[in-house]
């Protein structure tokens, strides 16, 4: 049965997913488009229940997709044209989507390792910088993401965009600050902060391992509280106008940096 | 007096702006809020008119403002609160705009000199990459970024707001690819292109001086005619799931890679 009524309640709920407040409440998200879904399929993300409308679905990749999912016995939900485009954020549907459950995982589950990565961020605003950074650090084959108290929200459509699938490999944490310290100081973990105004320049540093890179927001960088965290901070030489690089710029050079250090250990 | 009709034809006009259309019919563009306005003022960008609410103009940093805008002889067009509303594209307007001439410069007016660094662009269709590049290029010491046929426009109100002035700073040129490889051609300069199937790591790769920086579309990366302009093509390395990074990302590591090369030298 094709579900025809944009009206109907599971479409509606569908729909408020794009709010942060639903997501919360809910543990859910809702993702669409070929790519995205099928990243979710392969990597085995919790799909809770798959959206179609087969009068948009074209493509063969997409109906293999289908194949795959209902043998894995993945609930599907059949859709009409109306009611995706109801659902759907973007031009051009491509008549597949998704809704999954959140993952993310305890702060005391996390033990870095030698060899590990882990990106702390406080206070980031935009989605997009979030998603950014997840898609840099599973380039680099870092372990996961930990926000800090009022961090943008990691299953934002715009986010989960951004990441381009990363979203699917990256552990997520979600902490206080106190929390967040006391497991540190638990594990004895070194954290590296970056400012404008450090000594260190970030090219060259010499990175602990396991490395907890901690960035601050995008107007303000790190604040006091944060930065006594770190056993050390690293500044990004700027030699233009501006004082400041892009969040997700700047995570992505000093990520890369210790990458090229790893590498050549 | 007070501007205090939002249909007054002036006002339509900048409304205009929004469209990409408007905005190459007049040769000019739209910024607003305190910082990108005052980066315009003292990097002498050319402010056609300067446009207050006087209403919501707060802080003493935007009367300094005015009144050094005023002793310039600039033109300033003061609005009511409600007809800045309907310029903004902000929440929380700050009563501060101004309209500028657009400020692209022609291909052979451009001498790339030893120690200069180029960022040519294909088919960019992110005008928040766009303007992040221009952000980055000018933390570098950049001279300016070369728009390649098919590019979004860097006068995109988010371009504008996502380069943080770098707006101002950058040399902007527009060219088609043959004008392109014409004037690459006549002045012998090396161009560098980046791709996941190119051989040679971009990191501890010897750059060229001056050095021309190509890069492809988000999507597709460079295409086989972009690719033939190349004297070399380098490639960053990615262990994770993702075969790309965000393009903003890409054109930072390769920028910063040359950029450390230049400082050690």
């Amino acid at each position: 049965m094709i579900l025809t009524s944009t009206a109907n309640p599971q479409i509606k709920a569908i729909r408020k997913l794009r709010e942060r407040k639903e997501r919360q409440q809910t543990g859910l998200y809702f993702i669409e488009g070929l790519r995205i879904v099928t990243e979710a399929v392969q990597q085995s993300a919790p799909i809770e229940t798959l959206i179609v409308a087969p009068a948009l679905l074209t493509s063969s990749l997409a109906r293999d997709l289908l194949a795959e999912a209902a043998q894995r016995g993945l609930s599907i939900l059949e859709v009409s044209e109306a009611v995706f485009a109801s659902l759907s954020q973007k031009e051009g549907p491509q008549g597949l989507a998704a809704v999954l459950h959140q993952q993310y995982q305890p702060l005391h589950s996390i033990h870095p390792q030698p060899g590990q990565t882990w990106v702390v961020l406080d206070s980031v605003q935009d989605p997009g910088n979030l998603g950014t950074i997840l898609r840099t650090h599973d380039a680099v084959g870092g372990s996961g993401v930990i926000l800090l108290d009022q961090c943008t929200d990691a299953y934002d459509p715009t986010a989960v965009r951004a990441s381009m699938g990363a979203l699917f490999s990256q552990q997520l944490v979600r902490a206080r600050l106190d929390e967040f310290q006391a497991w540190q100081q638990a594990q004895n973990l070194a954290v590296i902060g970056t400012s404008d105004k450090a000594k260190d320049n970030y090219h060259g540093f010499a990175y602990p391992d396991p490395l907890l890179l901690l960035m601050g927001s995008e107007r303000q960088g790190l604040q006091p509280e944060h930065l006594r965290l770190c056993q050390a901070v690293v500044r990004i030489p700027m030699q233009g106008r501006s004082d400041s690089l892009n969040l997700a710029v700047a995570t992505a050079l000093v990520l890369y940096e210790a990458y090229h250090q790893r590498s050549a250990s």
